[in-house]
């Protein structure tokens, strides 16, 4: 099966706020709807496999009775109707969470996710749970991008963001703890949310201290609503506020200062996606858009000093907090419980002295020190989603060393999620036919004003085909 | 069976640091002092009834091991041999975690919590899970009042409290949202630590923003060496550096000022209670401490208004918290499936919304600013750790209301979990023959300074008999 090349000036994404018009005219309701994602489902998840599970009596259920809802003028929410993937970290009532573990093979504790339990109060339409690398880490599932079945949908929300960049579903949940959403949204096209942290509840999932629920979607209306139906009933993290701001998505504001942010990931980026990402600055700056970079200020320069090293904090400290987990799935069910990638993380996180761990945790505090110290300078900064296009994936091959990275580099996401910062990525770029995104990070709790301004580059920027 | 009266001045609780030097010479042993335990557990528990399971051939084989490595003089930590028991809200890979919950019998997930294999690495016996509230609410079990059978030994770590003090164990871990290690710890007598928030590596119970794992003891030095061997292992909650100090039991400081905070508490206890606590103020004050009160200064004033409502605050934010595991709960075993109790705190709950939360928080945060202004003025604060003595308590009466507080009031409870401050209550008390806790709380972080101020309290000032 070939696609034709992505371009992000024509890519044109399945919606869900574009149809409320016709479900209230009653030209199309919520079950039509469904049946047309799950005919998508049917004609490309043999390449795509982007699901773990389906779940299409319980969904065409939930649909009709949405649709009824929406005959009678009832609604839950301007999400009642929507279809919902949600990745196979987060447990649901009514399908298994294996978290692509062997492991966790038809681990089904028939109980929701927090923030699955307020999009069904919401109306949503629970349809299927996504592909995760195990365990939310680097061992990969089977998704391949939808763009170009070779290459990485990128990970671990890979489901999340394939199904959403082939028209499966209008949006899907995805969750991070160093780039598992944002760049896989920026592979695959997506408009993403990755929250302030804490930002939404994640329930069950209270796993490390750096993860979070965000949301894949295709449009920014459709990411802002389901973050927001979702904390409106059950708020943020346990202790926090959550995602603040209006239940639409905030208006497009255009940011007076941007902060260009190379990130470690500057130096080892090739040149087309190097010179892609420039064009973009330009066009910001013919706009109007003041752009700073780390040798304007220096509260810039030590910012990005700081957070030069944040692949090995933020990998120390996600290990160190999972061990526990891994640790105990082993001694369960044996080395084969989980695979070899795990297993080396689990080596790594062993060694580690809780010293070491204190040690990184004072690096990343020492980060978001240099963080909100530019945070005057400029509305919000800029860098890109991903080191890239997706890369060339085709599986682990017998006997040979395991590839390092095979959802691609999160080089340019660990920031953000060391920082707690809200991140958005928006499908501004293409480099060999492929999507790239731009990022926008703000301080932790701004994160409708990431979507504002980064709606505004959205709608008012034309993307760069490299 | 009856028991004496307590006579704080003269009880003798069971102790492990010091039968090391026996284990040392080849005199005692960890099998022979296991042995011990559970023999007092044969003896006592029929009326007690502090577990919920015993696994005595993995505690035997693992007390064992230990006497081998005392033999080799190979040990692992100076808790190398000590029978630990464990509150029946943490898993553990070798028994069930039913949290005296009706829709958990028989959940037996065959994982250790972090701290459980924390302590297992440090060459710890865990021999058996005790009895907790139910859910670590307040619904209460079968544990009764080591002094006497027709008392609560307070909640939810019921059995923790209770196995200390009948000799059954020298250490247990409890855990407290509320007041569920303070108070049950002082009904009972022991010695016991609720760290700062985030002390203690909660594992797979990240339950709620203010629970935090703990120790109960009947020694100072085995109350901190049980933490101080769980930290050096696992760390802290995720993201914060967990208790941090001496790895032995921090040495007495005798406090040159404290702050007496009488808390919302001062003004329900009976005239005995109250006449004890202030007979050991005023031994406080003859052995040269200074004593602060509300009059004294407008911080502590302020810090008084600001927690006044301790109650309300912790019981709503708790309530919302745990409202997505409760609900999952009652969907899928129905009504029957949690107690009447449990249903109640649901539906409060869910009559909340998010912005009711956040105020709560808001309220929560002020008390905290509130605390933070007190720092200077004295070294700790001390208050009941009570209200008086372990309450009678026989168990629900059929179609009676239920009773509101089985396990006791959490009133002198509350401030020090909304503080996030760490807590050591020492029994210095008695009123009506039974064991009345006083409490010192410190600085979040300064567990090891209020270690040492309340030893030097436990080992300097004689006990009021009341």
């Amino acid at each position: 099966m070939t696609t034709p090349a992505y371009d992000p000036t024509s890519f044109k994404g399945l919606e869900f706020h574009s149809a409320l018009p016709d479900f209230a005219s009653g030209a199309d309701n919520p079950r039509a709807y469904l049946e047309r994602c799950l005919e998508t489902v049917a004609a490309r998840e043999p390449v795509v496999q982007a699901f773990a599970h389906l779940n299409m009596e319980t969904a065409r259920a939930a649909a009709d009775a949405s649709a009824e809802r929406w005959r009678a003028g009832r609604t839950l929410s301007p999400i009642d109707g929507m279809p919902v993937a949600i990745k196979d970290l987060l447990e649901t009532r009514d399908m298994p969470t294996e978290m692509n573990c062997s492991a966790l093979a038809g681990n089904f504790p028939k109980r929701d996710n927090a923030a699955v339990m307020a999009l069904r109060a919401a109306g949503a339409v629970i349809f299927g749970k996504t592909v995760t690398a195990e365990l939310g880490g680097s061992h990969p599932g089977p998704t391949t991008n939808p763009f170009d079945a070779s290459r990485t949908p990128g990970g671990s929300s890979s489901g999340s963001a394939a199904a959403v960049a082939a028209g499966m579903a209008p949006a899907a949940i995805g969750t991070q703890v160093g780039g598992s959403i944002i760049r896989p949204a920026a592979f695959c096209g997506n408009i993403a949310l990755k929250p302030s942290q804490g930002g939404i509840n994640r329930g069950e999932r209270q796993a490390t201290s750096m993860s979070t629920h965000g949301v894949h979607a295709n449009a920014f209306e459709d990411m802002w609503r389901v973050a927001a139906e979702i904390v409106a009933r059950v708020g943020g993290d346990r202790g926090g506020p959550g995602v603040q701001g209006p239940m639409s998505a905030p208006r497009p504001v255009m940011p007076e200062r941007l902060i260009v942010l190379e990130t470690a990931g500057w130096a080892v980026i090739d040149d087309a996606c190097k010179a892609a990402f420039e064009t973009l600055l330009e066009r910001l700056a013919a706009a109007g858009v003041t752009l700073l970079r780390r040798g304007d200020a220096p509260e810039v320069e030590a910012l990005e000093i700081a957070i030069a090293d944040a692949g090995r904090v933020a990998a120390g400290i996600t290990g160190w907090e999972n061990q526990w987990t891994y640790r105990n799935l082993v001694d369960a069910y044996g080395d084969e419980g989980i695979s070899a990638r795990a297993r080396n993380t689990l080596a790594a996180a062993e060694s580690m002295t809780v010293r070491d761990y204190r040690a990184l945790l004072r690096e990343r505090e020492m980060a978001q020190v240099a963080y909100a110290q530019i945070a005057g300078l400029a509305d919000a900064a800029i860098t890109l989603a991903c080191p890239g296009p997706a890369n060339l994936w085709g599986g682990d091959k017998p006997g040979e060393p395991l590839m390092r990275r095979p959802t691609g580099d999160a080089i340019f996401n660990y920031p953000s999620s060391m920082l707690f910062a809200p991140a958005v990525t928006a499908p501004m770029l293409s480099v060999e036919g492929m999507p790239v995104g731009a990022q926008i990070m703000g301080r932790t709790g701004e994160d409708a004003r990431v979507a504002a301004l980064s709606r505004w580059m959205y709608e008012t920027i034309t993307p760069v085909v490299g």
